[in-house]
């Protein structure tokens, strides 16, 4: 089997998890649970659940525990583009290629669609409780996905991302970094270091998870960046050189070309190095590289 | 002391614990932690927390356990208060005299910071296995905490009610019993509960105090609909009749004013019988007695 037919596979494994734990569309509040489900279906990579997965089963873990957290990361995700495609943030009406939440269930469910995925995913890790009584790793587990994702993680990403486009502030590398690793990285973060928690990894093993994390995070990002100067337009599916032409401040507008190439291409190697150190199977190997190499 | 003196002291206490679960406001997040902290510290009753405190208290719970949920709580009620006031809400602008988060932050922050309050809530919540690590009552308080704050809760409620207004849907009795049962005494249930099962409290005790906080939750709105057609404007602060101008079906609208004051003297007595049954302290019953007998 080759990486993509892997790949598919395990997207598919992941939809079933998922699918497991979306709530049932009844009763009064139909409505806000339809469009929950709407969004969680639009499709997407499933990356941060294969994440979560891969880190699992690389440390050994065993037994059911790590699906309720697949799917809460995959809901908490998913209430953030919700959220960031509203009128008052993004204003998105498509997100791949499908109508957004509020432009199908209008803004104020889409508001309240956002907020119970968000509720929901914490109602969905829940029930590891349930599979694992009394376990301090699961608790360790609950305690990351709520950290990663909130006003010290990817929350506090966003604010600071409409905070300088909102005062088109001249970003700093400093900032810009920030945003990085908050808006992109935390969660990526998040699927490592809970799968290694819940396998039963170590301190050291899921320190090295999270660094493995923030340099896929970054990369990936530092990459969005090259690619908007270097890219493919027929590849990409979008215009090229639009960060310059909104005058957004990027890594490769601050730093240039060649030392964002040289950087992105460090994260990267380091990623893959530690990932190699941790004894990673092939295909989560390939997964990351894909991640971080991609051209579109 | 006197129960006004005794309610202004524990209001008291119970701001300090919020006050010491609160993040601090830094990094390049500080905005969004502002607005999280600005709408969190705009005031109210404290009602949530205090009735969790009461019940927590009243079956010999020990310990700081139940200050992180206290905490959690309040900012869940917080945060729902500042999605309902944004203009795709309710659009109101000011709260408790105070402008509301969108108008001070903008839209893009307030839905930022009502997220930000969400998640902050489980992230607060998880303090607990600090305090009692691997303890199943804690596992189960954070499981109601969510449930009762999701869409099978509150925000099941928020959505009926919401698709009531722009549908223009005639309400039935039955669907205006949900409104008020998720929307106002799920998180009620919750503040009760969580303090019985943090206690040590069995089933049947917890099954009590999830009893009373429906009577509790659904009595107090019933008591604002009659209010709306008896009540003296100079305490109310409000004009009257106005559900009846803006043609709202209410609980006296569908039953008639005498059959509305009927079921709300029957709520709210069988809440202080069975309080008095479980030997609630005079406060806690005082307590009830002032929120389901108000006139303003």
């Amino acid at each position: 089997m080759n990486f993509n037919e892997e790949l598919a596979n395990k997207v598919t494994e992941i939809e079933e998890v998922i699918g497991e734990y979306l709530p049932k569309e009844e009763g009064n509040q139909k409505v806000v649970l339809e469009a929950m489900n709407y969004s969680v279906l639009a499709g997407g990579k499933r990356l941060r659940p294969m994440l979560m997965m891969e880190a699992f089963n690389m440390y050994g873990g065993q037994g059911e525990v790590v699906k309720p957290f697949m799917a809460a990361l995959e809901m908490i995700h998913t209430y953030s583009l919700v959220h960031d495609d509203l009128p008052a943030m993004d204003n998105d009406e498509y997100r791949r290629g499908r109508k957004t939440t509020h432009v199908v269930y209008g803004e104020a469910m889409a508001i309240l669609a956002g907020d119970g995925l968000l509720n929901y995913a914490f109602e969905t890790a829940v029930k590891a409780f349930q599979i694992r009584p009394a376990d301090q790793a699961v608790e360790k587990a609950f305690s990351i996905l709520a950290k990663k994702a909130g006003a010290f993680g990817m929350i506090g990403g966003q604010c600071a991302d409409i905070l300088a486009e909102v005062r088109q502030e001249k970003l700093t590398l400093e900032k810009l970094l920030f945003i990085h690793e908050k808006k992109t990285a935390a969660l990526i973060q998040s699927a490592l270091t809970i799968g290694a928690v819940l396998a039963g990894a170590n301190e050291k093993q899921v320190a090295t998870m999270e660094q493995i994390g923030y340099n896929i995070g970054v990369a990936f990002q530092i990459q969005d960046d090259i690619l908007d100067v270097t890219g493919d337009i027929n590849k990409l599916g979008k215009p090229i050189g639009s960060d310059e032409k909104n005058n957004k401040a990027t890594y490769v507008t601050l730093v240039g070309l060649e030392e964002a190439k040289k950087e992105q291409k460090r994260l990267s190697e380091e990623a893959i190095r530690l990932l190699k150190e941790e004894h990673a199977q092939e295909f989560f190997i390939e997964l990351v590289q894909s991640l971080i190499t991609r051209e579109s």
